[in-house]
């Protein structure tokens, strides 16, 4: 039995295959519609995140399976002080496959060891969180058609941003991968990310704080929220916001062939006269969100691709 | 695509079909027991409705459909600063038709501008709530088997009632409807129905403030709560309140074929003691309210009526 | 129309057949995988409670039928000040079949009384908890095989524990069932179970204090949690709480074929080293929990048992 922990659990070529069942998903999907009959997915989510419980739920109901769960931890038993490792057993009893969010990072590798079913993290604290990764990775792959020989540029708070940590590990794996780090000096990656992943594999990458001297040569522009909280003091914060919001000035200076990605919610790091933009994809990023998720479960459950 | 977002939406030919289908709905359920398989709808409650809710997952599930959302904001993306706009994006990924409660009037307007499946308003702020008056044309039409020709007594809080001046809306549009209306000075229906609707269009009704003295006439009496809040002082509330309770002895002075309807909760505005009327309608109108709903549905969504 | 309100409700036979359903069920899971198509229960959780409604969810969706409703008091109607009559009759125009938890003893009664549909109570105060009882006999004959003939020992809080009173009153009516009721002084069996059940009834039991002892001639242990709350000083919990631990020293002094219960979920009144013991039977009791709430559902809902 298989869990998803961590967004490098699948080898490069797991990955590639996960990503090929997907897109025949977005492509075919009817053909999936009961590839789940009579299975069940339990959404254990210890804190609220709307949009991947959302995400999970629609997954598995397009494959014909049903749902049960909890929202948030006051409605769950954690309340009563189960431990996670109980929960999970009780789960297993209920479930044919679990998605778990929870504050604690770790969560998911304790429930995986104590399960008799596949978990799938679903996000643990400022940990982990891997099928935002596969997510980010199948919007890339469907929208330039390829994963390697790219130019991404990551935008924003590149400190505490964990989808963009999971992205740049996942995505030194391809060839001829260069990244643009675009912040400001006090939310740059972290020093384990430049030397331990970055310079230790050869990564071409550079640094830098200016997001309009940095556009035009990207292929993959992929922002982030820049929160008030993570600033010593607001001027700072209002010195810098604005010039990592993404509008249509900004946008003018890129190809025009590059894609912008956001794991969202966006609060107001992207101006919605993006929006209609051709090269805005973060909305279509939602839809990936539900077929990479759709080939996740089918995949765990060891389901058979119907013909 | 169609949205519902307010009860006049539909023309009079328009809600007569679909008054007609939810008919048929009621008297042939199993026939469409699978008109929706494969179909998700999203129930995005901002504000906790548990009767509006559950009567549209109940009518979603009774057409093989299934269902996901939220029940209230804090378990929803809006506690991370969301616009309703972006929601309504991501919901569009992950359902087929969504049904949108919000405590602010208008958010099912700009939900439906953005988003790319039939949006129904269920409920936003003082403002709308079209699939009550839905609701409330079908209950009135299945016992009274016509909507032209009634007196239509109103009871209760006419002028804060949201259900009642959609109803008045509604019901103008059938010849030969009269209104009574009964209420306390404090609580009279608002100038713009007076004057904009029932006078401009020529309505006959009377606004009254003895409900012993206007029962008799009614063909229909649509109850609703008084709220204490509404008063300028208590006094005045516990004055009035008692004669805008509806037991048995009031009962007896209303004819044989009169019915009563409630948008329900009801607190204590109508005896339990009328519960075993064969006149009263209040619980019925629930299960009306399912019908209507699975007939909204499918009209929305386009579904082929079975033969 | 038959209602599950307490444990008793059932008589030996009828209790007998449900249990032989449940078991039926156990070993030919996907025969019954589609017996509830198209069949709706409603959870009405007042207070939460995942373990118990979660296991109804599952049991129902294994049945193939679906499931609506609401998980805390705050997100339902309750909070607008409607009557559990009032709910429970709306309740009946959106679903088959429901299962109640309320904070208030005597609830499901009441709204079994004015319910169109069945009503399981899902937990009433801390009054009943009938399938919990129906968890703990289906568990107990399918490890040891029988219902009678069995020396059965009860630990922990025997005052309060209402899983306790209600497990007592089932068995009972077995022939042959001795009890030995192992607690500290502060905690023993209420003086109407001890004279009016068990000295009534001329059932053998013994009050003893001490784990230990009693151990040995045990063919069933069922654990229950001590809370702190329950003792009048710290001291004496603190004193007490550990000769109520079960571990792996406890297990040796027990038969080969004895068998450790807990309603959970537990805190520390087990040890998590005895869970790898094939005696340790408190998560597979979970997994009987929805054997036994399938058959429930059959049996109230009346439907036929698949050939």
């Amino acid at each position: 039995m298989r869990h998803l922990l961590n967004p490098l659990d699948f080898s490069v070529e797991e990955t590639n295959e996960l990503l090929t069942l997907a897109s025949d998903i977005e492509h075919n999907l009817k053909k999936y519609a009961h590839v789940c009959d009579g299975k069940k997915l339990a959404t254990l989510f210890y804190e609220p995140s709307t949009r991947t419980r959302l995400s999970f739920e629609s997954a598995m109901l397009s494959l014909g399976g049903s749902v049960l769960g909890f929202s948030s931890a006051n409605s769950s038993s954690a309340a009563k002080g189960e431990s996670v490792a109980d929960t999970i057993r009780m789960i297993s009893c209920y479930a044919d496959i679990a998605a778990m969010r929870h504050p604690k990072e770790g969560s998911a590798l304790v429930a995986s060891m104590h399960s008799q079913i596949p978990v799938i993290n679903a996000g643990d604290g400022g940990h982990q969180h891997p099928t935002q990764t596969l997510t980010d990775l199948m919007t890339i792959r469907s929208l330039k058609g390829r994963l390697d020989n790219l130019t991404i540029g990551l935008c924003g708070d590149l400190k505490f941003g964990r989808t963009v940590h999971s992205l740049i590990n996942a995505m030194v794996r391809y060839p001829n991968v260069r990244f643009v780090l675009i912040s400001p000096d006090e939310l740059k990656v972290p020093e384990y990310i430049r030397e331990d992943v970055l310079r230790a594999k050869g990564i071409e990458f550079k640094e830098v704080s200016n997001l309009d001297a940095a556009i035009p040569e990207l292929d993959i522009l992929y922002m982030t929220r820049v929160q008030k909280e993570r600033f010593f003091n607001e001027e700072d914060y209002i010195r810098l916001k604005d010039s990592y919001i993404l509008d249509k000035a900004k946008m003018d200076l890129a190809k025009e062939d590059m894609y912008v990605l956001h794991p969202l919610p966006r609060v107001n790091e992207i101006s919605t006269e993006v929006d209609d933009d051709p090269r805005a994809a973060y909305f279509r990023q939602a839809q990936y969100g539900v077929y990479v998720r759709m080939a996740l479960i089918m995949t765990l459950l060891e389901v058979e691709k119907p013909c």
